[in-house]
């Protein structure tokens, strides 16, 4: 586990210090982990932290004690740690008591009504609570997440390296007669054996009419002539996630087959090619989405055309349609427009009940001038 | 994935609708995934479900509605299935507007404040809901979860058989010169064609002075002589987890190491010595804990003695010690009893700075009479 650089942090501190300025906030309770992570180094399973004008409080228990002290304060800039005693939000409560600041902020996304309520009892019950209530926040951490540093960039690129070795040895080794969940197996372990931590989300394997489900879980049924196998996996690596998807033939592709998976592959190169600071994620969905539309697969292009990715496998922005017209699809925010440093896929999908399923994603870095691919695979139908 | 059986879905419902009763609800809004797994045999990752007295609504988007109408509906007794029209809060909130029953309870312990906020907002701004506020209520399907039906038993029975199969083939395959990670991957590898779905967590394999983090993730060091290694591994077997740790010696272990793990072992065979229906929680763990103790290992067993397995890995009931004596180890409920059915982990430890650390853990289900093993794993201290 790397410690992001101590410079990197001290960024990240005052961009969202710059945010909570903005919103009239003394101090933030983080509760979200990838969030913590992004603003301590922090990689543990437990913790809170409370990033203050001066300060960055990081409350986590007696697993984790050794270690942040010895490998994550020491790089951070301005980390308390504090041990949790007895219990985490108890901890939390004494803390607030003794805050010296009336406006306190909390991540309202990542904290449950139900610890909310306990919280807001034990601060009630003190007078020594200047504040008032606990104030809800949203995205401060989130939206200084988006655009990735320079030591983020790094393991972002190496884990698109190291992501599209893994995919060609999947591809290489694919074959007729093996069931989904051994192909899914063999994935699995080449990620491992690949140099990620582990796989950052459930892989799929959908083969023949399977892969009409975006999200089918590889089963029992064996690859057979005629199938396109939709494979989608990814890696997490020093904490980062990167995703990739490719969907082959079993034995040479009938007309049709050639038909979707050209139209996706158009999609996918109609998305890229308006990546660039200043374009709107909106614009980049409507790129891949127009080409699906021309071609009579509007419908059948049921999801959004793709995520951010960094400590968590979806992550801002959401590279999704400027309407709700698509049912479970909420919109993209119209104003994200994107910047050099933005990370996220390039996913577009085409899925026809009863004949199949075509994906095809990649990921991308936004550069000064235009887009980066971090993962490189061959990208043309694939006979195996 | 197995449809639960129709009549252990209506008893479910009955014993839930119980609850409701007895807190004054007219109906519950569930968003914990496990819950509604467990309600509907719902599987899929996204839906939100309101048992009400009549009939349970199923709230999903798109993806899912194909499955659920043809898997799903058919045999859940009472099951209505709403499509999700724009997005799940909207759909859940135009479903509240024209409820009829004024006393709504949703899960406070697994919405975010944010989403509660939102939801109010739109509730609040109609007439015709004639509800007051949204009620918080906590643990009404948790509670009815803790006691395994027949169909829940035979599957976590078979996983108990299964992984154990698979922890007899990593320990027949572990040895001096591989690294942390290698292992950990052999053994994902395993866990998935031995049957399961997937690991049920990040797999442990700690070795040497690393197995004293009761937590610690595979390295890059390599198994080598004199090192005791911790191996923590589990399986998601048709929705359902089971949970195993062993630990073994690489060469023939020294005294201390025997000591330790001797010390260990009589701790979990005291902890099952006492497990009958009626038993305290609480006695569980101290009938291991005194043990540990009364060697000198007290201070040196830094977590709970177990924890219940089911749909999660970590569920109810918590198998800890009755004080909150060790920090960041919450005390269990004092009112926690076993009855016939309960399915749980025991896993006493021993962890050692610098010297390392022996965990043994399997699973049990209470009898009529006493516990029943589900994992069946030699438990000597095995020399590899």
């Amino acid at each position: 586990m790397a410690q992001p650089p101590s410079d990197s942090l001290a960024a990240r501190h005052a961009r969202v210090r710059t945010a909570l300025g903005r919103e009239g906030l003394d101090a933030l309770v983080v509760f979200h982990l990838p969030n913590i992570r992004y603003l301590t180094g922090f990689a543990g399973s437990a913790a809170i932290a409370i990033l203050a004008r001066e300060e960055i409080v990081l409350i986590t228990d007696g697993r984790y004690v050794t270690e942040v002290a010895t490998h994550v304060a020491p790089g951070c800039p301005g980390l308390r740690l504090v041990k949790v005693d007895p219990t985490y939000d108890a901890t939390l409560a004494a803390f607030l008591r003794g805050f010296d600041g009336p406006r306190v902020g909390f991540e309202s996304a990542h904290l449950t009504v139900s610890r909310f309520d306990a919280l807001t009892a034990a601060l009630r019950d003190t007078a020594s609570r200047r504040a008032g209530a606990l104030i809800p926040a949203e995205r401060l951490v989130e939206a200084a997440r988006v655009c990735k540093d320079t030591a983020e960039l790094e393991t972002l690129r190496r884990a698109g390296v190291l992501i599209s070795g893994v995919a060609r040895g999947v591809l290489s080794g694919v074959r007729a007669g093996q069931r989904e969940w051994e192909v899914a197996a063999d994935i699995d372990d080449r990620i491992r054996r690949g140099g990620f931590e582990r796989p950052a989300f459930d892989t799929i394997v959908a083969s023949g009419p399977n892969g009409a489900l975006p999200h089918a879980r590889p089963g029992d049924r064996r690859l057979q002539p005629g199938d396109l196998v939709v494979l989608d996996f990814g890696g997490v690596y020093d904490g980062y996630c990167v995703d990739i998807t490719r969907t082959v033939s079993v034995g040479t592709p009938g007309a049709e087959a050639r038909r979707v998976y050209d139209a996706v592959a158009a999609a996918q190169m109609a998305a890229v090619a308006v990546v660039k600071p200043l374009a709107a994620v909106t614009d980049v969905d409507e790129a891949a989405r127009a080409v699906l539309e021309a071609l009579g697969f509007g419908p059948a292009f049921s999801h959004a055309t793709g995520h951010g990715l960094g400590l968590e496998i979806h992550e801002e922005p959401r590279v999704g349609p400027r309407r709700a017209n698509i049912p479970g699809v909420p919109p993209a925010g119209r104003d994200d427009r994107l910047e050099p440093g933005v990370v996220f896929t390039i996913e577009p999908g085409v899925y026809l009940p009863g004949f199949g399923g075509v994906r095809i994603e990649d990921d991308v870095v936004v550069t000064a001038t235009g887009a980066d691919w971090l993962t490189d695979v061959p990208r043309a139908l694939l006979a195996v």
